[in-house]
């Protein structure tokens, strides 16, 4: 058994991957255009890390591994819908071209719209016993809808055209919205996949709730640092400028603290669940990461 | 009881209207903006005729108003995406400004996400037995997926660009993803919501796949009857325009002979369903209709 989470990732991730393959339409299969920008979004190496949540809360099973795909393919629908000219407008993903870009705007539209369809199609044919499939995607169509992913990518649209009255809540509840949500619920789908009690799907909830705030306090950190040194700016010029991020709001040092009281509350969660090591491993991983 | 069509809608789609306003998040409820543009694309004057078909078909239970519910945010959802400017770009629909023309582009996507993941997740939580509510996902997941209703939205648009080499083979199968195959759903699932045989099943789809195509050779037709009233030019040179449409593939005559034999192929399958009379009202309509 590997006891890094590195090592049993790589076993994971290929199998994550070959759920993948199997859940989206072949290439040959009319509309292929259509078909093959859905290969194009979904195999652009992403680091798969919410299917892996899925599948390390959910004991390595078939089902979670299953689970875990369409938890991917309804992150990719996001990525998608969000690199469009009339949200973010990036050309480039993973230095590869965007779906728009590849192809072109109406084709990004209509994959990001297939990606989600076959993304909670498909958990609602999970087999689980008693209704589960039926409460999967109520967990993750809750995460993603108005007033999850959805409504934080909103509100994101809305705090860069009138910077908000409360920036701090607005920050937190942003990042709960936007990018917290869907990963929480990516550990929990891992517990319900194998019928977790209450109790313990509360302490899935908690740990994926810290993994979401690890993940952004970090993005937010590596941004400076990577400021710094590209343009040569102190850490402090950016901690004082207007971006809602963590070092912006609340400095570069404070928000380091930040990081390490989640990070120990996360570790606390993990310390009793299955697979404890490897979750150490990945959560030290969330906070040692320099990219 | 009433036994027109126009009767009995008028006493049901009052109530997929209070199902509608029931599923939708309050306007007062953050984020603001989308909310609003949500019940702008929903409350838009729509005929609402999916999922009063789906009421139809299921007995006129709740369950069936609540599933019906679901069908429209989903047939919304693909209206307000096909709406946008890299699609149709349209302005208008049915005489109000489109989602991305009353808010904006960005808005519009998130709108259609949002319907289309409100919908599908409301399918999932519906109160039906021995996995029932799965059953409804995958049959209205695969109806609207790219082997149904995007599929058939990228063949449209990938027509437009290049005149298919088998015009009548590419109409036909256009047509049966990007219109039927929802409306074969909405009939279907009234049937799942009342626990039909598979027989009676078939039945449905068989007259779900009628009421499609008459739909469409209806819709075809009229735009050619329009179109010679308002620019004064014969049915026959519609006829021989290069639209892929039955009139113009097939002519004016024959097309409404094919609306006649469907017509009378629907009024079949509708013979023994309960509600036989409000049925063949319905069907009547179709190829009465004048708008």
């Amino acid at each position: 058994m590997p006891s890094s989470f590195a090592s049993w990732s790589a076993e994971f991730r290929p199998r994550v991957e070959a759920e993948l393959d199997e859940l989206l339409p072949a290439v040959e299969e009319s509309p292929r255009r259509l078909h093959e920008a859905l290969r194009h979004a979904v195999f652009a190496g992403g680091k798969r890390v919410r299917p892996l949540l899925t599948v390390l809360a959910g004991a390595e099973t078939r089902t979670a591994l299953r689970a875990g795909a369409c938890v991917e393919l309804i992150h990719t629908y996001s990525l998608v819908h969000d690199d469009l000219p009339a949200l973010d407008d990036d050309d480039l993903r993973r230095g590869r071209p965007t779906v728009h870009r590849a192809y072109d705007e109406a084709t990004a539209i209509l994959t990001g719209d297939s990606l989600l369809t076959l993304g909670l199609s498909t958990l609602a044919a999970l087999p689980l016993e008693s209704a589960g499939a039926a409460r999967a995607v109520a967990l993750v169509g809750e995460a993603i809808g108005t007033r999850g992913m959805i409504g934080g990518q909103m509100e994101d649209l809305e705090a860069e055209k009138n910077w908000p009255s409360e920036p701090e809540a607005a920050l937190e509840r942003i990042h709960r919205l936007k990018t917290g949500a869907l990963l929480v619920a990516s550990v929990r789908l891992g517990g319900l996949c194998q019928g977790v009690s209450e109790a313990e799907d509360t302490r899935l909830r908690e740990l994926g709730e810290r993994v979401g705030l690890l993940f952004q306090i970090g993005d937010d950190i590596l941004d400076v640092e990577g400021t710094s040194e590209s343009l040569g700016k102190t850490a402090g010029k950016d901690a004082a400028s207007e971006k809602l991020t963590y070092p912006g709001l609340y400095g570069l040092d404070e928000s380091r603290r930040l990081r390490s009281a989640v990070h120990a509350e996360a570790l606390d969660r993990a310390a009793t669940l299955p697979q404890a090591e490897i979750w150490r491993d990945f959560l030290d991983f969330l906070v040692e990461r320099s990219s």
